[in-house]
């Protein structure tokens, strides 16, 4: 089954287009997590506790979500031995069963395009001629300020390998239309130009529900754009942000879905991971204790968005 | 002595602009590199190679030029094992006096932003709850396509750990008009409009000789654009890519300078590194054979952009 249907199919029998982002701060994972690693390099010790931090989360939350978002921000800022804690959470979500959409915002020219694609989604060649995957993500987020000739490796790669691509179109930021919603000379803002580039990539690979995952992503919190990039890019796949934390509510991402109750999974991380940091007469004691909280919050998310979808979306296939 | 001086001191001593481009592609690394890792774990065993063909391009060229670019996708293709190389290479070429543009294009919003400028070129918080230097490159380059607020966290952790960026400002490949000269409102380009962001922000942290680190990438490939540029950014250091392979002549490079000859760097990657791929009637036998090669293009390369700089602003400072 291809990659995009595994999800759609995912979503449909959790009745969840939800997704857990997955940004471990030190700062802010309970304390009860702090004597996971005993290693002396101090930057291995924090990968260490991010990656037993990581599998308890997806413990927990594998059979109520249909995919994963780890932000690499927060796994590359510990340099290899973070990296090293991305590729064990990715490898441990997917036997898991979920999706894993690598949220890495990734784009450059040319053959170095191809270097990230082939990195995180495709094959890498080795010393002996052969070639492996390597980071092997589902999905990856990339940027398009570089032009269309930049995506284009992503989208090859994409095709060959059965993965799948979100192309920042509208992100959900205060000062994204500083560029995005900029007017060019065709009178499309430059995310709707950037959608239309989208819309086109994405017939290249329709999976059986209809939906392609050369995908965009578009925030929450401009649901009046999302509706009209809703419309422009009708086969793609749509992540989600800015849900929860970031000021999105239920009725902020209905514009990014179909009638289907299809085309959209919404993220959160800090809503999902770090609710125990808004209850500061507490002192969460014990992993248990955090991990219902984790569990709670997932539930929540599900059940805030699926009644929002079924008010509006009454004839939805979930 | 600030950062910024430091490179423009380097570029004085050396009579040299130029900067190498590390983009390590085991497809081109001459075979006898080869046998450099005898390590079972295939991706580490490139990781190896890596290592030890940079460190030897390191020590051909360190007293020639003032700076080497890393290209960051070539590096992470290899998952943490390509990161740990880049690492390995950051720190050596720092060992041996060169100033470190890590060129990895990052960007995200907010609390995201900062963990990437906190990992390439700031500080980490450890377990403790101490901070370490991670990455620890001198300078990044950076995406604005989230708009300027996705910028300040980079702009603020220059300041506080004497550090640099070079945003995206007009890059050098075909396509690249289609985002960044679209024209605002305003009457400006995108690109030109992301350059008062810039030149805004380089007064913030000016060095002796009247330089800012915080800077733009602008392509060889558009000398008129660059021109511009060049004004609306006085104070800002420019990395210029484009130069040989793609296509830009020494020529193209001039309006990024100054009349003191200073202002830009000037990188070449392929067209230092891969020089004996051009050579497919003769096979490079010997490590010894390829970096002479690589010694050779390095002085060609600062003969050429020096002679050009000389004939243009005859009255520059070195």
């Amino acid at each position: 089954m291809k990659m995009v249907d595994r999800l759609i199919e995912s979503i449909i029998r959790r009745k969840n287009p939800t997704v857990v982002g997955l940004d471990p701060d030190i700062g802010k994972i309970p304390a009860c997590y702090k004597d996971a690693s005993q290693n002396e390099d101090p930057r291995a010790a924090v990968a260490e506790v991010i990656t037993v931090f990581n599998r308890d989360v997806i413990d927990t939350i594998f059979d109520l979500v249909p995919a994963v978002k780890p932000q690499m921000a927060f796994y590359e800022k510990y340099g290899s031995h973070g990296v090293a804690a991305f590729e064990k959470t990715v490898a441990y979500a997917k036997a898991k069963g979920l999706v894993v959409i690598e949220d890495a915002k990734r784009n450059d020219i040319g053959n170095t395009a191809k270097a990230y694609a082939d990195g995180h989604l495709g094959m890498v060649e080795l010393l002996d001629g052969t070639k492996s995957p390597s980071v092997d993500a589902d999905f990856l987020t990339v940027t398009p300020f570089l032009g269309s000739e930049s995506l284009s490796p992503f989208v090859e790669t994409c095709v060959k390998y059965d993965k799948g691509v979100f192309v920042l179109v509208k992100t959900s930021n205060p000062a994204s239309g500083e560029i995005q919603d900029v007017v060019t000379p065709g009178g499309k803002t430059i995310s709707q130009m950037i959608a239309a580039y989208v819309a086109e990539q994405a017939e290249a690979c329709v999976g059986k529900w209809g939906y392609s995952p050369i995908g965009a992503v578009v925030g929450a919190t401009y649901p009046g754009e999302a509706a009209e990039l809703r419309r422009l890019m009708p086969r793609s796949y749509f992540l989600v942000p800015g849900y929860g934390a970031q000021g999105g509510g239920a009725r902020d991402i209905l514009p990014c879905f179909r009638e289907d109750g299809l085309g959209a999974v919404v993220n959160s991380s800090r809503g999902i991971l770090y609710t125990h940091m808004n209850d500061r007469e507490r002192t969460i004691c014990t992993r248990q204790e955090y991990l219902a909280g984790v569990k709670a919050a997932t539930k929540e998310m599900q059940k805030d968005i699926y009644a929002a979808l079924k008010g509006e979306y009454p004839k939805m296939v979930y």
